[in-house]
């Protein structure tokens, strides 16, 4: 997280900036309410014309004009005048109450429109004044915050028609591996078509980057170092799957070594994903995650995750922690830490997790299941149906590194395990 | 949600799927794995070869040749006969086991690579078998699903490099009020901007509308009946916000019965939000949500999104619920059920929920910290620090309707109370 630096900024509308994360703080450019303002239907009048008001002495007041929201009166009301007010309309000057529209009698004398009053009302009565919601200055929203709906209603009310956000980094993505087919090619024997580029495009996308997905390459060391070289020209993450371990095949942290980038870690203590390798080459970052669609995802989710939005100045770029019932034996020991991908169920009574799929690390088909992932720390024996479990999603707030909640603690948990190549 | 229809379908790339609804079941359009391959390193051979092999007798095999993934063996194994292989690597004919790299010795006989075993392998032995984890036709996704990262992966694997989604319905929203200026016009005496349009918008979009926001109208009949007619004919669903309930100027009813629309309810016993008004005319949906920032807000959410989501056959198209702890007192009586702005924490040892701002239904800055409503049900006292609510969100999955949890139930709850103009 030493290494992570800030994406730029940029200004983008208020009908284009859903989700994206505020560069500025959001300021109150006004009081709100803007003026003293009626909270009813009702008539604006003098307080003191009511004083002695009552069921057996009503007192008359003419009704000298009607002003609707976005209305301003005419007439300074003087005694013995009301104005007929609606929701939200401005309190003419010289009225210091409203009196709701169900308590007063209409009345018509000489032609003309009055109301009958049988109670007195106080000063300041039925007024909602200016600022009294939000004094101009006050800082509404601070930078480093998602823009939600909520948000850009303040944007509006405050007159942002355009807003200062974070720029999306480009994250390049690059699949290695002389087994890929791309999508739209047909099987061919003993090749698979390449699943990690475009899940982890959406993965990435979902965090709030901009993707350019690169032909994917075989494992050939030339041909790899002149994509990834070239790639780095215009990413400012690239991420390549496949090529950390494949058997004699072992490429990618030698490319890194050609280009000259610092690698910060070349392995990690931990299931899926052992073979994750992230390097830092001239302010940009290099993630050489696992060609297994199981240890991409998790390596984009634990890794990648939160060096973009750390980038975007998030408060909590780390994936969400929650905990859970685990709704059946999980046999496993844990050697390592692992992370089981997993369905989460966010019952009204409770959490309740449960294994995904064959929690083969192959299986592309538990991927569609999951929505979560337990973390179950190493140096632990299998676990038990209905044991509470630490779960890591990636929907919603994030949250603060470290995990150090105790169902997480329980271990060297992920702990790098081999700095150096 | 009698009156929901479906908006139709589309097809769109595998690079712009990202949150859609699929329209179609998606099926496994080959085995996996597509044919029989070793899930480690190591060396294929047949496992007769190792029948009586120890470690004080160990057979040797010579090494014909070696395969990484993606390539496929030229030679048929025979007895004698081993090939290198690489993780995810078809097995070559012949061959029935696979032994790991680590557990052999190679050897170099006359020029020529060999390998040592020490241990007896069984047949089958490291296999992963063509269609051990999903056979070919199986249903992986169901139509209805929202696409997910891991979905993503499913269309690649399987070849859809474009899928059929639900299309997204054309939701206009049209805001009235007087008093409404834009967000880009500076403040006048009496007027406010215009923000539940925005906001709106960016509800909608969230729940995967397209969204068309109209200039904002006056409240004035003739032209905000002119307004509707015309924006009908382009959107799928109209929202209004405003001129439900203005004092004197409380058009929608009368515009949604001069169209000759269906009004399916004018008035729901729920604060804030009891003016809203849900109509439908030629398979078009009508919502006339209040004016007020925060009704409109819990309108939307409520009522335009189940129908929204439902058109895109969701099988939970409802905002989620679950319950939290309330952590500060709530003092107020709920003769009707209230939905209150708040901040959900959805912390590990459980959930806390905190009432936003000042919940003054016109307060636009409490919209910024909320995350949640908090429902009260009807006819209930005020609720205590301590005590566990029923809490309505808009983030992950939805729920089921009716809300038939105890929380939610005692009462009347939302209860249409007028169903005729």
């Amino acid at each position: 997280m030493n290494h992570t630096r800030f994406w730029g900024i940029e200004d983008v509308s208020i009908t284009e900036c859903d989700h994206r994360i505020l560069a500025e703080n959001l300021t109150a450019t006004h009081d709100v309410p803007p003026f003293n303002r009626s909270p009813y239907d009702g008539f604006a009048i003098r307080s003191s014309d009511s004083k002695h008001a009552s069921m057996n002495h009503p007192i008359t007041l003419k009704v000298v004009e009607t002003i609707g929201a976005g209305q301003v009166a005419e007439h300074e009301i003087e005694s013995g005048m009301a104005v007929r007010i609606m929701t939200g309309a401005k309190i003419p000057d010289g009225a210091d109450a409203v009196i709701m529209l169900e308590l007063v009698k209409e009345l018509i004398i000489d032609g003309e429109t009055h109301i009958q009053i049988k109670r007195s009302v106080k000063k300041d009565e039925n007024i909602s004044f200016q600022g009294e919601d939000t004094q101009e200055g006050t800082v509404l929203v601070k930078a480093g915050t998602k823009i939600t709906p909520g948000i850009v209603a303040i944007l509006a009310t405050f007159g942002y028609h355009t807003v200062s956000v974070y720029k999306r980094p480009v994250v390049g993505i690059l699949s290695t591996g002389t087994e890929l087919l791309d999508v739209n090619e047909d099987l061919q024997p003993g090749k698979i078509r390449n699943s990690n580029a475009y899940m982890c495009a959406a993965q990435v996308r979902a965090m709030g980057a901009e993707v350019r997905i690169y032909q994917h390459r075989e494992d050939n060391f030339d041909s790899l170092y002149k994509s990834i070289k070239e790639s780095l020209q215009e990413t400012d993450v690239l991420i390549t799957t496949g090529g950390v371990s494949v058997g004699d095949y072992d490429f990618l942290p030698e490319v890194y070594k050609k280009l000259g980038a610092e690698v910060l870690f070349n392995k990690v203590a931990m299931r899926p994903g052992s073979v994750t390798t992230v390097a830092v080459f001239e302010e940009k970052w290099l993630f050489g995650l696992s060609g297994n669609p199981s240890a991409c995802f998790v390596g984009a989710e634990l890794f990648v995750r939160p060096v973009i939005l750390k980038g975007m100045n998030m408060l909590k770029p780390h994936c969400r922690v929650t905990k859970a019932t685990l709704s059946r034996d999980f046999p496993k020991p844990n050697p390592f830490t692992r992370f089981v991908r997993a369905t989460l169920s966010e019952e009204i009574d409770g959490n309740v997790v449960k294994p995904a799929g064959l929690d083969k690390s192959s299986s592309v088909s538990s991927l569609v299941e999951a929505n979560c992932l337990i973390a179950l720390p190493g140096g632990t024996r299998g676990w038990e149906k209905g044991s509470e479990v630490g779960v890591i999603t990636w929907h919603g707030e994030g949250s603060e590194w470290p995990w150090d909640h105790p169902l997480f603690s329980k271990s060297s948990a992920i702990k790098t395990v081999e700095k150096q190549l």
